[in-house]
């Protein structure tokens, strides 16, 4: 595979960075990633406009000239050049406030942010999704600006491999109590004919799933209501699902080894899914 | 000069890692810095006991061999190499979980951790030291494993930054109306006659110098507790001091731009910087 590593294509293997890149001293950077089908990228607007809010929030300038319009471009050579303009495909963008010597303090203006960026291909998990997943409550140990999507993913690392030696797929996050997001995905519950989830403050990632689920749970008369779900609310809960660009909507059926609801996916979640996918780029072929 | 990169010693120039690094994708490493005074190094069986800690706490494992004896090796050989026999230099060590294909949750156990280290000159602050240095204080954002020196410094990144941009030397941290520590260093205040810092908790990095001072403050007779410091009694400190492996014992004299105490370096962080002066490596010239 050719990934892109400031301004240029290189083979995967020869794509390096200094020691001295903040990404690697101090997980100073920002990314997103986006879907792509057919070649198409998914809601990539919603995906650029969020990584111009990390650099904001970060105080990371990117490099000129990197707009959308650039970042559409890029991201579709990519999936040129590595031959996934059939089929699903995910984009990887990172963005680094660059190489030099190392402080705290934020380096030299003219030092040149590092950009990086490599497409795969992709499975989406519709095994998993027919069969539903299953999750494990885990302390939200995270930061205080969850709502930037930085590198700074260490506590995400720790929690989803918490989750994954205990067997199960995502770790749902929960701070003063309340029901704040998973590792790496959003967290839906429907409890009492509603769907609540966190809303998007300081502590979650505002997930660009999550908010076209919201969009289109209006659609279908879906009662939605941004409010935490208190932990113990979980076993009220009927249904219980994940959002991701990965996982798009993902049906959770058990949490901490108990069944949610009739511990099988949920009619909400199958619904809220088929209008998802029924928005996803057209496929040339199945 | 030349660093030390996964068992081969390179130049800085050539000491490039693969952008699958865990460091670079997650700030998924630990790390150290150590000083050496005329090639000896100055506690480093501290800090090699508290990186083992970090690497405990993160769940990394470090390769076969690297214990402390190692470390010192390793440490000792970067000082020569780079011409650090005589004077002050700094010992910096990463390590990190390693490249890999990208996953949140662990890489395959067989994944070899990245280990990266270098020395290079230091210049102890002591013209700062000498007329005091200024803080403004500054929400502390960080997670809940402060006590982990991981590479996940985005937040620290962010108040040292804001600390400079309003042309002061440091930030310090505020959780909860409650002074946790500076962005690089641990904090100290003078109040009513008794030395006071915040307990190590999970919400501080438990400095070596921070150990050494509260050790050298009960020689020297002075009172110490460990106990937050809610930040609108900083007002009422006749002094205020920053420690850590570069600053030593460094006196804070202006904070949000009010003087402290007297406005000058003050007794008590004084003799604390002789007192700790008095324990490095003896020097074969000055």
């Amino acid at each position: 595979m050719r990934v892109f590593l400031n301004g240029e294509l290189v083979e995967r293997e020869q794509a390096l960075v200094p020691v001295d890149d903040r990404g690697f001293l101090f997980g100073d950077g920002v990314y997103e990633v986006v879907r792509a089908v057919d070649g198409s990228l998914y809601e990539a607007e919603r995906h650029w406009r969020r990584l111009a809010r990390s650099l904001d929030g970060t105080e990371i300038t990117p490099p000129a000239g990197l707009d959308a319009a650039a970042l559409d471009a890029l991201a579709q050579q990519l999936l040129d050049e590595n031959g996934l303009a059939a089929g699903d495909a995910l984009v990887y963008l990172q963005i680094t406030r660059g190489a030099a010597p190392r402080t705290h303090h934020f380096p030299p203006a003219t030092t040149r942010p590092t950009v990086f960026a490599s497409a795969g291909p992709f499975s989406p998990p519709h095994a998993l999704r027919a069969r539903g997943a299953s999750a494990i409550t885990h302390p939200d140990l995270r930061w205080a600006r969850c709502d930037l999507k930085t590198v700074n993913l260490l506590p995400n690392v720790l929690a989803k491999q918490h989750a994954v030696a205990a067997g199960a797929d995502e770790a749902v996050l929960v701070r003063d109590g309340m029901v704040t997001e998973g590792s790496s995905t959003n967290v839906f519950a429907v409890i009492a004919g509603e769907l609540r989830t966190h809303p998007a403050s300081n502590h979650i990632l505002p997930g660009v799933t999550r908010d076209v689920v919201i969009e289109l749970a209006g659609q279908l008369g879906v009662p939605v209501r941004e409010l935490p779900v208190p932990v113990e609310e979980l076993r009220e809960a009927t249904e219980l699902f994940l959002t991701s660009t990965t996982n798009d909507v993902m049906p959770v059926v058990r949490v901490d080894g108990r069944p949610v609801g009739s511990g099988e996916p949920g009619p909400v979640a199958g619904r809220l899914y088929a209008a998802l996918a029924e928005r996803m780029p057209a496929r040339t072929a199945v």
